[in-house]
């Protein structure tokens, strides 16, 4: 059986198709812009559970990640078309005004209008396919593609909190009842705050090589953009900045380390930039946790005193 | 229970999403372009079904219905993303191959690039939204919302031929099985072809104050165009063009009528002309098929000696 991104690789080169696999496509729209544009596709019972979010929270999430995509690119978000598939049931309750309520809020801290969009009846599971505009000055897009060997790996915020969320609500505890660190952490899973304004700042810096969302794991998402870029990595797991509330959810460096590297939908910045531009990143928004290599495709993990190779063991539909 | 245009309509109106509600969206683009944007999501066992299609002729409709959004505004298409939600049965065959290699027959005709779109597993169903882009001359696009009373009513092409397909598949026709006229009508069906070159002409003639693409069916399209232009319109059964093999289908007229009315999918242009203009349309290719009035939201259509107001009662998912 194939693997998604394996999929999309056949399909990008058998129609020759240049503008795929990054984290937003890039349209040229002006002699000054760039238009990027993405979508995400959100099914329930895979992607979410309706029994463990309310409507308000899924709308908040589906248009983040894919917010998410173009702070990625480093853009400015601007418009969405937002195309949802609904099961009668919950046609015919408060549903989908509530799922806009939670859309409308956080489109409104972003400046994001919504410009159109699709309804459609869906025999029992609700979908949403979110696609998100953004703008990019011209030819400025952080891609995945640019990382050299030598630049310093960074990322934002810090990991394995959304996955930690998720391992609480599959361990049957509910947003609603939960407080503290183990809100905090469902949180992290549920309405996750897509990093536009950094991603927007890096850009402005001109220093960044290459970039992407975590949204499927650091270990995945690592590897696509070595894959993009031709590159390799070597990444420290003491310098991998572990989410505060997960260390109280485990107290074990092994299983903190695991939901970092392995969970995804933590939706922070992955980027690389050349070793002499780093003194221009605020280090209290930003943690190195490694350095680009020229060993194409091979990301190793250095451990005290051991060292793994690390595989691509994130989040993949297929 | 609340239909799905009022629920658009709502949702406009609450959120001042001036930008909703065409068959596109508009959005500046550079100084002498706007992007045109639409997005269609279709649902397996609601807007298709796998045992009466194939994966080659999904993958077209798919993409094809979307176009007709794009030659509705005048645009040309130019790029797509494409997301799927896929059951595992289907991942693990040659269905999603096959889908592609449909959807890009389409695509190269129309010089169309796919530059992204997103991968999900759905429990059961297949799910597909189709995105399109496409340019237009600066503020050129063509609305529903310009028709002024006394402008003439245009549609492209034969009407009602899709929904006699639809028919005959209910009735368990199938394509590989069906010749001449019930291939056609089925064709229609499953396999329309959006009207990109004759959208783009009507724009260039600079004479079309309003349009619409055929896909709910004439009676609801025709009262989108009222509703949005203010205005009613007048139309004669007599004049509307009858697809030519729905007439092999049902010898009735009012059979014929029925389908040309309301059936949808039909993906035609139904578009209006100020009279002082329409010696400038090639009578081979538009039909006239009746008049605006400044009546608002009243839709009448005449037959024979009789007139009867036409309700909106083409397709609605809700």
């Amino acid at each position: 059986m194939r693997g998604e991104f394996d999929f999309i690789k056949n399909l990008r080169e058998r129609y020759e198709l240049s503008a795929v696999g990054d984290d937003c496509a890039v349209v040229p729209q002006s002699s000054g812009l760039d238009l990027v544009v993405t979508t995400d596709l959100l099914v329930e019972d895979v992607d979410f559970r309706l029994n463990w979010t309310s409507p308000e929270l899924l709308g908040h999430k589906a248009l983040a990640v894919s917010l998410s995509d173009v702070a990625a690119m480093g853009g400015k978000p601007r418009w969405s078309l937002t195309s949802i598939g609904v099961p009668e049931t919950l046609w015919n309750s408060d549903f989908i005004d509530r799922f806009y309520k939670g859309w409308h809020a956080l489109a409104e801290g972003f400046g994001v209008v919504l410009i159109g969009g699709d309804v459609s009846r869906s025999p029992d599971k609700f979908v949403v396919d979110s696609v998100v505009g953004g703008q990019v000055p011209k030819g400025k897009s952080i891609l995945r593609s640019g990382a050299r060997p030598g630049d310093a790996i960074f990322v934002t915020g810090g990991l394995g909190g959304a996955a930690g969320g998720l391992q609480l609500l599959e361990n049957g505890i509910r947003y609603a009842d939960a407080s503290g660190w183990q809100q905090r952490l469902i949180e992290r899973q549920l309405v996750p705050l897509p990093r536009v304004a950094e991603g927007g700042m890096l850009l402005e810096k001109g220093i960044v090589n290459s970039m992407i969302d975590l949204s499927d794991g650091l270990s995945s998402d690592l590897h696509h953009i070595c894959e993009a870029s031709a590159v390799g990595a070597e990444i420290e797991a003491d310098a991998i900045p572990i989410d505060e509330d997960l260390k109280q959810f485990t107290s074990s460096g092994e299983g903190q380390l695991d939901f970092a590297l392995h969970g995804g939908e933590d939706f922070e910045l992955l980027f690389t930039v050349p070793e002499e531009k780093i003194s221009e990143l605020d280090p209290r928004l930003y943690t190195r946790i490694g350095i680009v290599t020229a060993n194409v495709g091979m990301v190793g993990l250095t451990r005290g005193s051991e060292r793994v190779i690390l595989g691509s063991a994130g989040f993949q539909h297929f």
